[in-house]
């Protein structure tokens, strides 16, 4: 698609912590959506390893890896670095200086209710809680807007979240005129991936997920020892494929044949293992492409750098128009005025 | 005198929030100190413009004159660019970063207990802070790392504010290894200057100080509406110069002369008034040579910008070290390793 055609008004910011390697339930959950979104907009894509120092503060070693392994899973899904800039948080300092600028018009009460906060204080105790966590609220506030982002993509659970940044900008634009856009959540109902122990939502910590990176053996060998209908003794019982995990992964990489394979189950007519099979075949399928992007990228580490380099030279650039307008807006752009 | 002969293993960090002219009681307090620790010591001297917005947010634009006015200040004082590199905060963002990085490693619970915090906190209430103003010994412990300074000129009452940074670095430097000193504070009982109402401290907002650029007229006049012992009416009553302003001037800028003006004064041999023109005399004389380099600045306004920049960049380089450091020790350094 051409530059052109682009909605060049509108921009978004999204991203992750690099916290190791994504699934299908991030797949689900965003990557399809920022492929998709790619096309019909301006796409920043941070990679928010300064976020993930506040929980990992003690274990850094890892994140070199865990940045280039989440930037491998984003080209591998087709994130096309000629659409989306991907960029490295902690080598864009125009974002801590933002976050100095932001904290000076919240006060600590304001971040005390915000959800994040309060929920993580409800679990820790509110003064345990490190004096950067009471600060995710204005980072993130900093990361959505050293690039005038106009559009966060989100599901609705995080409208909260999108919120207090709008709140900062509001304030600031308030007080210094018209710098940022107020960025506005772009809402998509994102369906929730269920583990394969049919129990919790897929996630790496649990031990249930299905990695983007997974073989074709391994994801054959997950799906078979997935939980299913655990009324299903013989061949031939009924089943009831709504509370069987390979059911609700047909619906979501086999639609076509979903229903076809439900009706089967309630009668009995179709087997687990085949049923699994099916499922597993399909998940291949549609692991393939990925796995091929995925190749050219682990023979050629090097342009994994380069695409985050670009990336991260691009995001300083637009970082750099912005703090331009911002110095002047405050008026401490003492020696170019 | 020459670099050799410093003590290059000890660098200083000093400065000030840019809140207008500089005053007698600033040179007293700090001002003669740095002056003299220049030559022993490598100085950097920060004017700190981000922690007057956390004050002055709403009326940004009288920072960019503050930002000259105290460098003319430092410049007219003696502060020789040669020696001290004078720069401005906002300018040097990687002390953004730091303070980012910082803020992860200290608690909530730590700052609350911060003396300035805590005080603050009595007078406004702690939750209607600004959450950058509860992260002020954060952001101090960043101004003082940024280019690993070893000393800290600081009066007594300060050294709890030193104490924090010091905490912090040793917690960065446990975890990532030496890569800070941890810097000291360097006492020095500097006098408190009275203000000319003989009440309280000189400050310019109490309307009560003479600035190191008033004019030999102002000083005078002045000095002449100065308070002194309320005992003396006539000229020949005995007076009490340890309750007279004047005197405590004396003392502090005509040292020589004090004792016998002393004896003069509690014998009624001299009267206020010629007691107040030789303390006028014996001050302007001292803030002539100040006056003399102020007004090469004056001329030449570029040559203070040339100063700051310079002196900015000096310390920008410094910190591009101290965060080729810090990244490598957080190994965050994604691509240069
Ligand atoms: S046949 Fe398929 S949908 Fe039915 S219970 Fe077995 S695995 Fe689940
Ligand atoms: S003579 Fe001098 S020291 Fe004595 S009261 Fe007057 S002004 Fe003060």
């Amino acid at each position: 698609m051409s530059t052109e055609s682009k909605n060049e008004q509108k921009r978004i910011l999204t991203g992750d912590r690099p916290t190791g390697k994504l699934h299908l339930g991030h797949y689900v959950g965003s990557l399809q959506n920022r492929v998709e979104l790619q096309d019909k907009y301006e796409t920043f894509l941070i990679i928010a390893d300064v976020q993930a120092l506040t929980t990992n503060f003690d274990r850094p070693e890892q994140l070199s890896n865990d940045v280039r392994q989440v930037a491998r899973d984003y080209l591998a899904a087709g994130i096309d670095p000629e659409k989306t800039t991907i960029f490295v948080q902690s080598m864009v300092p125009e974002i801590a200086e933002l976050t100095i600028f932001y904290s000076m018009i919240i006060t600590v009460n304001q971040l005390r209710h915000n959800p994040t906060i309060k929920s993580e204080a409800e679990q820790y105790g509110y003064r345990e809680m490190t004096y950067g966590f009471l600060g995710y609220p204005v980072s993130q506030a900093a990361d959505i807007t050293f690039c005038r982002a106009n559009l966060v993509p989100v599901g609705e659970d995080q409208i909260p979240h999108i919120e207090q940044t709008r709140k900062i900008v509001r304030k600031f634009n308030n007080m210094y005129g018209d710098i940022f856009p107020e960025p506005e959540a772009l809402i998509s109902k994102f369906p929730r991936l269920m583990g394969l122990d049919g129990k919790s939502k897929m996630s790496k910590s649990l031990n249930n997920a299905i990695f983007l990176s997974d073989s074709a053996e391994e994801v054959t060998e997950k799906i078979r020892q997935a939980k299913t209908d655990p009324a299903r003794i013989h061949k031939d019982d009924p089943g009831h494929p709504e509370v069987c995990t390979v059911y609700h992964y047909h619906q979501a990489f086999n639609q076509s044949a979903a229903a076809e394979i439900a009706s089967q189950c309630r009668a009995g007519k179709i087997g687990c293992v085949g049923c699994k099979k099916l499922l597993a075949e399909k998940l291949n399928e549609f692991l393939a492409p990925m796995h091929n992007r995925r190749e050219k990228y682990l023979a050629k580490p090097e342009l994994v750098d380069q695409i985050l380099l670009a990336g991260t030279e691009k995001a300083r650039q637009e970082a750099a128009k912005t703090m331009a307008k911002v110095r002047s807006a405050m008026k401490i752009n003492y020696f170019t005025s």
